[in-house]
């Protein structure tokens, strides 16, 4: 028997990801966002949403462009901070001593020191409530060559992402190798006949 | 200097999400779910997207409600297996020796097995391509009380959700414990000052 805990915005894990933008004049801002995932994969799309009081916000409409970049666990204070400070009071990229670089196919800006970062042209825009949930096409995804696996494709475990627990307001890191997607399964599949 | 890849669909880590409805016939099916997140706060939303192929799909726009399960990952193999077959085919709750459960806000019924759930209600359709993402606000919580913490809110510790990798396609678990949100950033601010 489940106990009703109401209506709780829990979604296990979640990301945590750096929004990358320029404002009205042109500066690199940077916000962390959690209310975010991957919403579509032909056109490739990612949709995260913000609050209209983010400066970021503003910026996604102005520019209608925006980068997603994976920070390290390693960094889990510095987002933390980004989370909590506004472009509007600061410029973090020069309080966190992080790097922006500019956007090779949109007009917004990413931190360098993400070792996986999200190139996005605004593609939808979706009034919910306290969020808007902005969806991006993905129009490249650039990575740290370290972190690449055999394929060319980023390895997790060497991206080491934040796992981030909504509501208890955790950070986690990430854990151990359990299996293969579309793979694993099949044995169960061989076990049930 | 970073490589382009291409416009993959990477973001870390990604949920692996067991989505209930019923069919025309008022039977149960599920089925697992990546492309998923929060979406907004208030309302409390969460977004899914599907692919109009899935049985799912018509499930949602017919009783307009659905459930979101988070499994334990010690039930990867099963949760794959969800994943690759498709409710047209079987009872897939059968075929698992999983509990459909009668949602208690919404016409749709969840896994027992899955030890928190979200009953939501359909509130928004965006069509994106391929997927077409379900927005459902959450209007209710359920869990067992194994899993919440002292404040009455799960623990993700305890949840052990799966964490998966896109594009890789690797499941993972979670990792260890870094640090509370909205507050190990301000050491990093009294850092700084």
């Amino acid at each position: 028997m489940k106990k009703s805990i109401g209506p709780k915005t829990v979604v296990y894990p979640a990301p945590v990801l750096i929004v990358g933008t320029y404002d009205k004049i042109g500066n690199p801002n940077m916000m962390a966002a959690a209310w975010a995932g991957i919403c579509s994969s032909k056109p490739p799309c990612v949709g995260v949403s913000l609050r209209k009081a983010t400066y970021t916000y503003g910026n996604i409409l102005d520019r209608e462009a925006f980068t997603l970049g994976i920070p390290d666990h390693a960094k889990v204070a510095e987002v933390d901070y980004i989370g909590m400070a506004s472009g509007r009071d600061e410029d973090k990229f020069a309080a966190m001593g992080w790097t922006p670089v500019r956007g090779e196919m949109v007009d917004a800006p990413y931190a360098a020191e993400c070792s996986v970062v999200l190139e996005c042209a605004l593609f939808k825009v979706l009034e919910l409530g306290l969020h808007t949930q902005f969806v991006g096409e993905i129009k490249d995804v650039k990575a740290d060559e370290g972190v690449l696996n055999e394929n060319g494709i980023p390895d997790m475990s060497k991206v080491q992402p934040i796992v981030f627990a909504p509501e208890s307001r955790a950070y986690y890191s990430l854990g151990r190798f359990l299996g293969r997607a579309f793979s694993i399964g099949k044995s169960f599949r061989q076990k049930k006949t």
